[in-house]
């Protein structure tokens, strides 16, 4: 991270954390500034990896799915860059994290509602992470909030 | 949800989910369709809820602040609903979820690195949350892969 976060890239960021879809025209406007600068500012916060992805939240209920947080604590002596590796690949893991704390990794999965298929799911996730201690398994009913800034 | 998921709906969430800043134009380009037709889409997914929100994935490090999860179990008796409602005006609160498992509280709390500043942000959100059984805090250091779907 060679270049300075400025103010403006604050509020740009702000800006698109509550509508990612907001034209360079309809940044410039709410920030008073020229469609060039906040294009040049988005360049450069997506280059940096400051902005690593625009995305939506879907209601994962209305599309027949759940959606379920897998809290993982392995034990220290672990290689977990290696099981990170493993996961990234997954296509049924969709969040990845490094963490510390409670857990170590949290991983989150998108799966079927039905309960046997989704624990055949979870199955197959948590057989490649070797040595895990403990795991905790929550399972999102209702995402009420969501911001990012 | 009085309306249907269609197929094209899935494939237009699908590269939003990859990227949200996806213009109609582009986005009829890569299914074959019409500008008008993936308008109209987005309008419903957007009026029925199936996309809460279209955001961006920072890099929280970058800008300088932790982000931290904090699970959480409240007694059986507490009335969770009350709890959100709470949460949900509480700035420093970014995601309130609902859940059912392990925790049935999900929050994210973005604070500063300074972590006695961050334990004083954590307690005061905590403090909001009458008859907390379990209170599992995990401090996310890498958000490796994030997809929705």
């Amino acid at each position: 991270m060679a270049d300075k976060i400025t103010s403006i890239d604050i509020r740009i960021l702000k800006l698109l954390s509550r509508n990612a879809r907001l034209t360079y025209k309809e940044l410039a406007e709410i920030l008073g500034t020229t469609r060039q600068r906040i294009s040049r500012r988005m360049d450069r916060l997506e280059r940096n990896g400051v902005i690593k992805k625009y995305t939506v939240i879907p209601d994962y209920d209305a599309l027949g799915y759940i959606h379920v947080i897998l809290g993982i604590t392995v034990k220290p002596t672990v290689n977990i860059d290696e099981i990170i590796h493993i996961l990234v690949e997954d296509e049924n893991v969709k969040v990845v994290q490094r963490a510390l704390g409670t857990h170590n990794l949290v991983i989150h999965v998108v799966g079927p509602k039905d309960m046997k298929e989704l624990e055949k799911m979870i199955a197959e996730v948590t057989r490649k992470i070797p040595e895990i201690d403990k795991l905790d398994i929550t399972f999102i009913t209702d995402t009420v909030k969501f911001e990012v800034l």
